[in-house]
C-alpha cells in the first residue's frame, strides 16, 4: 500500500526563484490529496508529476501564500475538461473564500464541494483518516492535518492455527477475516492465531503554526511531520510574533512526538539551509529540509523507514533568491 | 536608450510545464512595465532577472489567465518593503478586479493607483506614451498597448552649421537644442543644419485578439507586435469563436502593418512550435515564438534590427506538457 508525499512548494510566505509557496501531495493507493495550494501549484505539478487530478484539497488556514494557486489550479482542470467533483476542505471561512475566489472562476464544468472543519472533525476514507488539529496561528482557526491510517490485523500465525486443530484451506481464510472456526478440538478464536494489531501510518503537517501540544498529540509515533519551520532560534521573537516556530522548537515538537521523520518547511529564504538542518539535528533527528520536487515515501512501518527520494528543483538560472 | 522586452510567459490559458500564462516586461532606460500578470509572474521573475519591482503594470483585460499573478506579486512586494507607488492600468472594471482582490491583499505599504483606461487612452512619460487601442476578444472591453517613442531631433550636420558661418562651440549646442543662432552671415535656423526628425520606436502587446484593424493602426512600422497566435489555421473556428488569432491571422496584421519583427505567444499547447513557425513564415518574415524568459533587444533604428535573445526556458524536468 504506497504512501507517498511530495513537496511541491516547500518557501515561505514569499516564494524565490528555488521554492514555490506552500503545497504538499499526498497520494496514498489511488487517493491523491492536496495540502494548501499557493501560486503556481498546477506549474509545480507540471514540472515534476504532471497536471495531477487531485481527489480532496485540504487548507490550513486562508493566508495568500497557501490558497492564491486555487482558482488557476480549478480553472486548468475545467481547461483539461475535468468532470470528478473536487472536495475541498478548510477550517471556517472556506465559503468566504470561495465567495471571493467566484468571480475568478467563472463557470466549472465540475462541481465543487466545501467542507469547513473543525478542530477534531476528520474525513473518513476507505482504510484511513484525515483528522484536523487546532494549531497555532494568528487566525484562531488554522488548521493542522494527521493523516491516520486504520490499524491493521496482526500476523496470521499458521503454526498456531494448525496446532489448535483448525486444517489448512478456507478456515485460514476465515479466522484472518476475524471470524471463529471449528478445529478439531473446539472452537478457535482469531485472537488465538493472530498476533496483535499492528499500527497504520501517520503523515502530519502543520501549515503555518508556532510550536503547540496539539502537534505534539497529533504526530504521536507518527512516521512522518512537516512542520513549520519559518525561523532560527536567534529570530525567535519575530516566529513568536508572526505565529510561526523556529527550527529549533520544530525539532522539539518532532521529539516530544517520536516521530521517524522531520521534514523541515517555509524556511525563511534569508538563512542558509544547511545551517537550519544542523540546528535542528542538534535536538532531533533524523530531520530533513525537502526542496520542491522531492518526494518522502514511507513504507509500511515493518518494512522500514520513511526514505527521502530527492528529485530536488533544478538549479534556477539565475542564482540570487533574494530582489534585485 | 535600451529598450528590451523580456517575455516571463508565452503560455495559454492553462500553463505548462514550459509555459508560464501571460505577462511580458518592457524595460525601457529605467522604467519598468509589466504587461499582464498570469499565475506565477512573480517567480518567473525570481527565475530570470529577480524579483523586479515595476513602476506600471498594464492589464489588457481580466481572464483569468491573465491577472491571477497579481495579487501574489503585489504581496511579495509588500513582503520585499517597497514603498514606490505602483500605478496599474487597465480597462474599465479595473476597480472591480481589485474590489475581488482586496480581501486576499490585506494591507500593502505602499500605494496602489488604479487608472481605467479606454481605447485611445494613453500614458505620458518622458520620450514615450503607452497608449491604449481596443482589440477583439468577447469582453468588448479587451485592450492591447502600443509603446511609442517620441520622435527624435534630426542629425546635425556640423558642416552645413560652418558653411552657415556658425562658430564651433555653444552655438552648436544651441542650434541642436532648436534655438535659432546668429552666424557669420546672419540668422541660422535649426532646421538648416538639423536632418529630418527620426522617428522612434514602437512595441506593441495585443493581449488576446482575433485580429483586428486597430491593430494594424497601432503596429504600423513597429518594431515589435507581440499578438496572440493561439491556434493553427485548421482550428480558426475555434479562434473565431473563442476571440484569439490564428498563427497566419496574427502573420496577416504583421504583414499589412510592415513590422520589424512578430513575436507569436498565446499558441496553444496542443500544437508543435516550430509547426507553428512554419505557418507565420510562410505569410510573413521575421517571425519568432519566444520561450519564457527569451529576450528581445531593440535598438535605435538606425542601428539595426531587433535581436532575439534565448535564455529560453531550460527543459523541464517531465517532458510532457499535457495532463496526467
Amino acid at each position: 500500500m504506497d504512501l507517498t508525499v511530495t513537496f511541491l512548494g516547500t518557501g515561505a510566505s514569499a516564494p524565490s526563484a528555488r521554492r514555490s509557496t506552500a503545497a504538499v501531495l499526498v497520494a496514498r493507493a489511488g487517493v491523491k490529496m492536496l495540502f494548501d495550494c499557493g501560486e503556481g501549484t498546477q506549474r509545480q505539478m507540471q514540472r515534476s508529476l504532471g497536471l495531477t487530478q487531485v481527489d480532496e484539497i485540504y487548507l490550513t488556514h486562508f493566508h495568500a501564500d497557501h490558497v492564491l494557486g486555487l482558482p488557476g489550479l480549478l480553472k486548468t482542470y475545467d481547461l483539461t475538461d475535468r468532470e470528478a467533483p473536487l472536495a475541498i476542505y478548510g477550517p471556517p471561512g472556506l465559503e468566504e473564500l470561495f465567495r471571493v475566489f467566484r468571480p475568478l472562476l467563472g463557470r466549472l464544468g465540475y462541481e465543487l464541494e466545501l467542507i469547513e472543519l473543525r478542530a477534531e472533525d476528520y474525513s473518513e476514507h476507505d482504510g484511513f483518516e484525515v483528522e484536523a488539529f487546532a494549531v497555532e496561528h494568528r487566525s484562531s482557526r488554522a488548521l493542522g492535518y494527521a493523516i491516520v491510517e486504520d490499524e491493521r490485523p496482526g500476523r496470521f500465525d499458521p503454526a498456531a492455527a494448525k496446532a489448535a486443530g483448525v486444517p489448512e484451506g478456507p478456515a485460514f481464510a476465515a479466522l484472518q477475516r476475524g471470524e471463529e472456526v471449528e478445529g478439531n478440538a473446539g472452537t478457535v478464536a482469531p485472537e488465538q492465531v493472530m498476533g496483535p494489531d499492528r499500527p497504520g501510518r501517520t503523515v502530519v503537517l502543520t501549515g503555518d503554526t508556532a510550536p503547540s501540544p496539539a502537534t505534539v498529540a497529533a504526530a504521536a509515533d507518527a512516521e512522518l511531520l512537516i512542520h513549520d519551520a519559518a525561523f532560527i532560534e536567534e529570530d525567535s521573537a519575530r516566529a513568536a510574533e508572526t505565529g510561526h516556530s523556529t527550527i529549533r522548537q520544530a525539532a522539539g515538537v518532532a521529539a516530544e512526538a517520536h516521530v521517524k521523520l522531520l521534514a523541515l518547511v517555509h524556511i525563511s529564504s534569508r538563512y542558509h539551509v544547511g545551517a537550519c538542518l544542523e540546528e535542528a539535528r542538534a535536538v532531533f533527528e533524523p530531520a530533513i529540509a525537502p526542496r520542491d520536487f522531492d518526494q518522502v515515501v514511507i513504507p509500511l512501518p515493518e518494512r522500514g523507514e520513511p526514505q527521502l527520494i530527492p528529485n530536488g528543483a533544478r538549479e534556477p538560472r539565475n542564482e540570487g533568491d533574494s530582489a534585485t
